[in-house]
Formats: structure tokens, C-alpha cells, sequence
């Protein structure tokens, strides 16, 4: 069984990308290592802090993504995931560039909403200030005529705050604590699900300990990137 | 700051590679995702059985190592790494067709373990098949005077069973249970360290829970990685 080659345009941040990286060896039928996908990982940190050039004028990462992404197209990879809800911004001016198609995790997430609930009307999303506020999530769901909750002010800066003492390295039961409670809290104002929108969120999180619905958009991705690359689909 | 890329020829197995990929993380100092270091990873599972190939004559790995150090070269790396203890059998038939250095794990190991001993006079090696009597560890520890104690025929199988078992997705507390017990076999045959010489050892083993002394090969060789990105070495 020969498998087509998964290109993987990472390092924000690399602990997000060795996430979704064992996501993708976790979601392959295998028995030995011959069973599994190649895969082609650019992991590249230095690409501008996505949030601060949405918000407050930082940096643009356009270029450093497009270079990266025409690295995995020169390495050999017939397809493209970014395991970063935020930098999905940018992607719609490196896509035009590049010869292999870029997985849209936001679409697929929308799809696996889609699949969970049968319709919905509203969703909750942990995410970036950047994923939030540039609506790359609001922009797809609603035109397919789904709210998205999100949290108010003070819980989006807490939210800020988590992600960034895990990229920093920083795991413990607090930061868990925040994206729990305010997932909680997202759920009683009417989400049907909480979108974990962060790459940064599932290494703080434990989903069996909430009773909420919960879609982990890092999963989702891998998933499309599995089917892909076992032919499952286009 | 800005750090040199590190190549990484995985997929050896792909577990193996996320392990050895995320101790890169853990090894550098880091409170943001800019301060990381930039790395370039093709995980090719398709690489012919290693152990096979020394012993059985199976299909030679060598070709698609060479394949995948040029994809790396290409990609902008300035050194590789090979997350895999029985592929170095096949590396000195692979660097003189690479124009950037591939790292040594067995020398690094050997110079981790005079770190840790002062002087050593013998270690004891888990590790499969293909490295043990290919004589990867024996030649270089024997050329520094060191002897290298390896499991009886019976050990070995099982060692051999329990990486197979791991590469198929198992982890469970019998498969460590061999590791950890055949290493304090070795241990009490006068080995003053055991070598974690197989990149999937450390998926089913816990330091912490031996009296003997460990050296992780997988996490010598990202030191070694880590040092030279971050120019501690030439």
C-alpha cells in the first residue's frame, strides 16, 4: 500500500504540531511502520506571532508561510495542513501561490459540527483573540446560518493569557481549569458544541472530564488529512 | 535570535519520531514560540525493515535514507539526525552522497555515557536485533575500550517482540515490564549503565521506576541536535 504524502506547516507552536502530528499516527489503521503515512513536517517558530499582526499591526507571516508551504511542495507532499486556527487568516494569499492544495480546518470543522449534531444553530469557540476577532470562524459558520458564542472580554483574555504560558511550557491543572470552565460557560449560553479553535487548547484539555459537546479542530484536521492521504477522498 | 534548522530522516517508527521531535522541544530553552528551534522533518515509514534487511537479507533501507537526506538538504537543514539506532548501520553509506554532516548517535552516546561514568568499562545495550549484531554499539564502545553487554537469546526475542508490538500500537505495562527487567538483568552482569539503543525503548519505558542507571539514546541524540542549532557546538 503505497499512502500519498502529508505535508504538515508547523512550529505554531511546535508542541501544537507534534500534537497534530501523533494525532495523524493515531488516526491510521496500522500494524507496523510500513502501514503508515509519510508525512513532511516543516516546523518553522519564527513565523510572526499571528495574533499580534491581526490586532495591533505586528508583523505579517504571509511571507514565511508561503515560503514554508513551497518547501513541502518542493519536499514532495500533495497536500497541505496548518495546525494553526490562526494563521488560517493568511492562508487565502499563500493558497493562490502554491501548487498543492491547503486543508481549510475551519471548513472542516463546520463538516464535523455538521456530522456531530445533524443541523445546528449555535456553537461555542476557545480560540485566539486573533482567530476570534478576525471572524475566520464567524465567516464560515455563519454563512452556513450557525452562531458562534464566544467568550466576553475578561474570559477571552484569559484565554489569550493560557495559551501562551503553554507555549512557554507551561501545562498545569489552572490553565486546564480555564479552558474548561469557560467551555462550561459557552455551553449554558446555548453552544451545542465548543469548538476547541486553538492547537494550543488540547494540550490543555481533557475532554472525558466535561459534559459538554466538544470538537477539537487539531483532530478534525488530521482526520481530513488521513482520509486524504489514504484516498478516502479527493 | 535566530537558530540554525535541524533535519529530521524519521518515520522509523513515527512514534519514534514524535518522541524524539517533542525532547527537541523540551531541550530548548524557550518562553515563546519565536525562541524555538526551526525544524525540518520528512517521516518516511516506507523505509525498508532495518533489522530485516541486516539480518535476512530483506530489501536494502539505504536508498530511501539517501533520498530522504537529499529531501532534507533541499529543505534547508544544515545538519540530519536519524531517530533510529539500527538505520545507522546504513549511514556511512549515505553521508558521502549528503553535502550537510548526519549526526552519530552511537558516538554521542558513547560520549554521554563518559559524561555520566567518568570512565566506563562495561554498559549494557537494549536494543533490537539489527543493532545488536550488526555491532553498530560494539564497535564503537570496543574501539574506547568498553564492552558492550547485550541480553541472551531469549531476552533479545522478546525485546524484539515488544519494539515490534510498540510500533503497532502498543503500550501497555507488559511491554515495559521486558525492557525494564531484561535492563537490570544486564545491570547486575556488571553493566554501570544500560542504553536505551532503540528509538521506541523509551515509548514503553519509565526511568523512574529502575535502580540502574539509563542512558536514552533518542534524547542524546536531540541534546546533540539542540547543541549544534543553538551553536554550542560547530
Amino acid at each position: 500500500m503505497t499512502h500519498r504524502m502529508i505535508g504538515i506547516l508547523g512550529g505554531m507552536g511546535p508542541e501544537a504540531t507534534v500534537d497534530f502530528f501523533r494525532e495523524i499516527i493515531r488516526l491510521t489503521p496500522a500494524r507496523k511502520d510500513q502501514d503508515h503515512i509519510p508525512v513532511v513536517i516543516r516546523s518553522d517558530p519564527r513565523v510572526p506571532e499571528r495574533t499580534q499582526a491581526i490586532l495591533s499591526g505586528g508583523e505579517d507571516p504571509t511571507p514565511c508561510l508561503l515560503e514554508g508551504a513551497l518547501v513541502l511542495e518542493r519536499a514532495g507532499a500533495g497536500i497541505i495542513a496548518v495546525p494553526c486556527n490562526t494563521a488560517h487568516y493568511f492562508l487565502p494569499r499563500v493558497q493562490p501561490k502554491v501548487g498543492i492544495p491547503i486543508l481549510n480546518m475551519i471548513e472542516e470543522t463546520y463538516q464535523s459540527v455538521l456530522r456531530l449534531l445533524g443541523t445546528a444553530d449555535a456553537v461555542g469557540l476557545l480560540a485566539t483573540k486573533g482567530t476570534v476577532l478576525s471572524g475566520v470562524y464567524g465567516d464560515v459558520f455563519s454563512r452556513h446560518g450557525v452562531k458562534v458564542i464566544v467568550p466576553d472580554a475578561g474570559d477571552q483574555e484569559a484565554i489569550q493569557q493560557a495559551v501562551f504560558q503553554i507555549k512557554a511550557g507551561t501545562y498545569d491543572r489552572a490553565r486546564q481549569d480555564v479552558f474548561e470552565r469557560i467551555g462550561s460557560s459557552l455551553a449554558e449560553s446555548g453552544a451545542q458544541a465548543v469548538i476547541l479553535g486553538c492547537t494550543e487548547i488540547p494540550l490543555g484539555f481533557h475532554e472525558e472530564r466535561v459534559s459538554y459537546r466538544v470538537v477539537n479542530a487539531t483532530r478534525v484536521l488530521a482526520q481530513a488529512a488521513v482520509d486524504w492521504a489514504l484516498e478516502r477522498r479527493g
